[in-house]
């Protein structure tokens, strides 16, 4: 016959309505946590978190908000916020998440790229769109996360209340049906280099994703598990938690504006036996500082999931060692949804060394089933998976973006759909990856390859160092060459003789950083990375002491 | 605009090439171990197996096996049965599983009305296809799994060796483009009346159901995991556990045709360190026989996942409490992939009483997401999620079938697009599900429903009853009453009045058998169910003392 056969399944989208409908028939009961500016412990169910976005979609409605539309939430992680993913995607609508610590002029340039009909945003972020919103040109309506009570004055036109607009609204609503491709979320790059680029994501792929997440060797939540996303919302919808818990019904804190803040962290933590706890590197060093401070502990938490940036091992060893707790690394990228790799612990690792378990801990661990992964060299020549050879990282799979919202002048993306994440990498045979660099960040010294975070690494190891970065500068006989950039740990005041000292034995020679310099502080990006662009820039002047050039 | 937007995702279908890929990819050094007819322990790795598969499916297509095309197995679990389903799924063909353990006229039927080209067949096996070879309208060729050692000598045309297949068989093969929707896999339901009835899976399908069972709060292998699927790969893809174990590269144990034997299923685990098994209740009865006779253990095993029909609390208790194994209920069908609800541990679980836990535990658990449910009365209309109301359960979702294969006289689907389970089930307000009975088993008195199942399970409590059925008789009066049939243990001897006092305060009153009759052995179905059928039959002509009817 030689002709495809189609299966007799049935026709069932993947939506991100499935989710809400399992989450509320199953788990009604589920419960939701949230520190927000008006309310220090705001508690909820999932029972109450629906019907509420059947409200919230009936408010939309009524605003004139229709299918398609970009509703844009400038806001912390809350039930609110929650609310919004759920009632803005059911309807048909794109929940485009904002973060607001990019610049202003950023926010503006994305607010009109993407066309956002209407912005909701929280209370204390108010102020940044108040300050914008004249320049805003498709924006038909602004509404506070807030109540009647709580809500800011203003002179701008079409600033609505939230609850009050709740209140009136009906508790019953028809929802669409949607195609699994549509369009559900949309979040923007924080790219450190020209405009931020859009990413727009479908039910298809969030759900999909959500399945892969959730997977028993993915980050895989329990319905035992209680979560603290200190991932925010507003970026890469919260590394997906905001499905994955609610399509097992897990218990969900979310830590409003206090982020940033290990004291509640750790408090909320204790008062709500948080199991599982997801965040940056920065998030985790916070609290670790605020722990050994207080002398507090945390016992109910079992793991952390750490994205965004490599961990030092300085930090999972002080968290394993002294609080019981495992960090997991996990990798993976806006425009991947976010989940690229997690380093759960393979077969056989409890058998293996200290020193091997230490060395693979900082791995950023195995493709979840989905992604598919090569790494390339200059020439686009696929390298093999031996451990040693490092390339740029490319990919492929159904939550993989194909495009970036109304643009096409990026070459992102190659002739036979794979996705070039701009890493550089090596993967072994055990199919675990490690991230050696970011490409623009590799030093690129006579022809070879030197990896900044590598070198970062080490110095970070130093007892006496808070912070560190390196960057290549110009060199007349090698092309680049790596500067060692430092902050001091309070009190401390080390020569660029000791750190040096720290890197022998521990790399290659000719990997050595030609100087070290001392900073007060590094520059950071609005989600907390180290912003190598502005380093460089601030050591735009700066000579080698070991180059003429 | 109101106009759906479209979102810019990889355009990535989900396949079974997908998890083939993945799998060789990432854990090329994944282990499969094998009991066979010609090999008590045959060890190979992922890499061999998909080196093997490349060369099977150049030699399916050799044998002029073309895209669209069913190809049987008649085969029990090992390596060999692996290939065949992803040679012959990734190829774009059919992987048609058939159960040898089925009347020999439905092995002619099945193999008839799905039109099979190809048979491959285990050498035990294949006396019975010897036997059935002149019925079959549609097939080219058989092919024995084995080597030429060990081949048996026929008279029949067209019957090659595997192994000599393979040999001569290139190791690369240029896997098809695949559309998600294409089928890859037939199962035929071992129905009690009528025909069998075939249910075609999907690649789609297939990739989200395994998806679905790999969640954490699913199945949930890890890769630490070695899994001895005891559950046959003929029936229902062996739950899915030939993709979910290969998604994550997990160590398989096949135990072959010794699938009922529990000396070799302890010998396994304890040689393998097993550490989660799947199958039938009859099997986990078997396997605690022999470890209680042989006062073995099985210490690497953590969990057993019990499907196709209730387990009884007895042997949950006697795995938990005597061998430190936790029983996990779950519950599906082969129209549903099979994975439909699952039973594992809640959150605040260990905070419930002994009583309320074993309560729990022999309920069928809370639906996968991917599953819709409800229960609906005899007019269809919804009954609560109360724990209390009972009525026929339908399904919805992704990977529930939609129609049979060329079928169009039954009716178990409804124009809402639900299918109809033939179980009878409550659903409390957390969700969990509780199968009461079949529709067609359930006890119609006086306008009433009476649970078969619910009757059997408290005459199984009784220490000296070996098995126990309960059937619905005719009733001058109520319709229907119960009559419970009995196996008493060897060398027990129980009397009606013995038994029924044991029902005594554990039932309402109304739903006391009417009578108790005993015989030495009760008929089961291919499949290890004990066969309702069957015995209607036999008590066809039995008159119950209560009624003159």
């Amino acid at each position: 016959m030689s002709e495809p056969l189609f299966g007799l399944m049935m026709d069932y989208p993947l939506t991100v309505t499935q989710i809400m409908r399992h989450a509320e028939r199953v788990y009604p009961d589920g419960e939701v946590v949230s520190v927000t500016a008006d309310n220090p412990q705001h508690r909820c169910t999932y029972s109450d978190v629906f019907r509420r976005t059947r409200q919230l979609a009936n408010v939309l409605k009524t605003l004139g908000a229709t299918r398609g539309d970009r509703i844009a939430t400038l806001a912390w992680n809350d039930y609110r916020h929650l609310e919004l993913y759920y009632a803005i995607q059911c309807s048909g609508m794109v929940c485009h998440t904002i973060n607001p610590r990019l610049f202003p002029e950023q926010v503006q340039y994305i607010v009109n790229h993407a066309e956002d009909q209407f912005i909701f945003v929280d209370k204390l972020i108010f102020p940044l769109v108040e300050k914008l919103a004249a320049t805003f040109e498709t924006v038909k309506g602004i509404v506070v996360m807030t109540d009647e009570a709580n809500m800011p004055e203003t002179a701008v036109d079409n600033v609505h209340c939230y609850e009050t607009l709740l209140a009136g609204a009906d508790e019953q609503f028809d929802w669409p049906e949607l195609d699994e491709q549509e369009a559900c979320a949309l979040c923007y790059t924080s790219g450190t280099t020209g405009n931020p680029k859009g990413v727009l994501y479908s039910h298809r792929s969030t759900v999909l994703h959500a399945l892969g997440a959730n997977s028993a060797e993915g980050i895989g939540f329990k319905n035992r598990d209680t979560i603290l996303p200190v991932v925010p919302m507003f970026h890469v919808n919260a590394w997906a938690v905001p499905y994955c818990a609610l399509m097992v019904g897990s218990k969900l804190v979310f830590p409003g504006p206090k982020m940033g803040d290990g004291e509640t962290l750790a408090n909320l933590m204790n008062a709500e036996s948080v199991t599982i706890a997801l965040g940056v590197p920065t998030v985790w060093l916070g609290l670790l500082n605020h722990l050994q401070e207080s002398g507090k502990t945390v016992e109910s938490l079992e793991r952390t999931v750490v994205g965004g940036s490599a961990c030092p091992a300085s930090i999972m060893d002080a968290f394993r060692t002294q609080y019981g707790v495992e960090t997991i690394h996990a990798w993976g990228m806006t425009e991947m949804s976010p989940l690229g790799t997690i380093n759960n612990p393979p077969r056989g690792f409890e058998a293996m060394s200290e020193a091997d378990q230490a060395a693979l801990r900082v791995k950023q661990g195995r493709p979840a089933f989905g992604v598919e992964m090569k790494i390339v060299d200059e020439d686009d020549k696929e390298l093999p998976w031996d451990g040693k050879a490092f390339g740029r990282l490319k990919v492929r799979g159904p939550w993989i973006c194909s495009a970036y919202y109304k643009r096409d002048d990026t070459d992102a993306h190659d002739a036979d759909g794979w996705f070039d994440t701009g890493d550089v990498s090596t993967m072994d045979s055990h199919g675990i990856m490690q991230i050696t660099d970011r490409a623009k960040d590799v030093i690129k010294s006579g022809g070879e390859w030197i990896s900044s975070i590598d070198l970062e690494n080490v110095a970070m190891s130093h007892p006496d160092i808070a912070e560190a970065a390196v960057i290549g500068v110009p060199h007349e006989k090698w092309a680049e060459r790596p500067l060692l950039i430092v902050v001091n740990k309070p009190g401390k005041q080390l020569s660029a003789a000791d750190v040096l000292s720290h890197f022998e034995g521990k790399i290659a020679k000719w990997w050595m950083p030609d100087d070290v310099q001392f900073v007060d502080e590094l520059p950071h990006t609005a989600t907390g990375k180290i912003s190598k662009l502005h380093l460089r820039q601030q050591f735009a002047d700066y000579k080698l002491p070991s180059s003429a050039a």
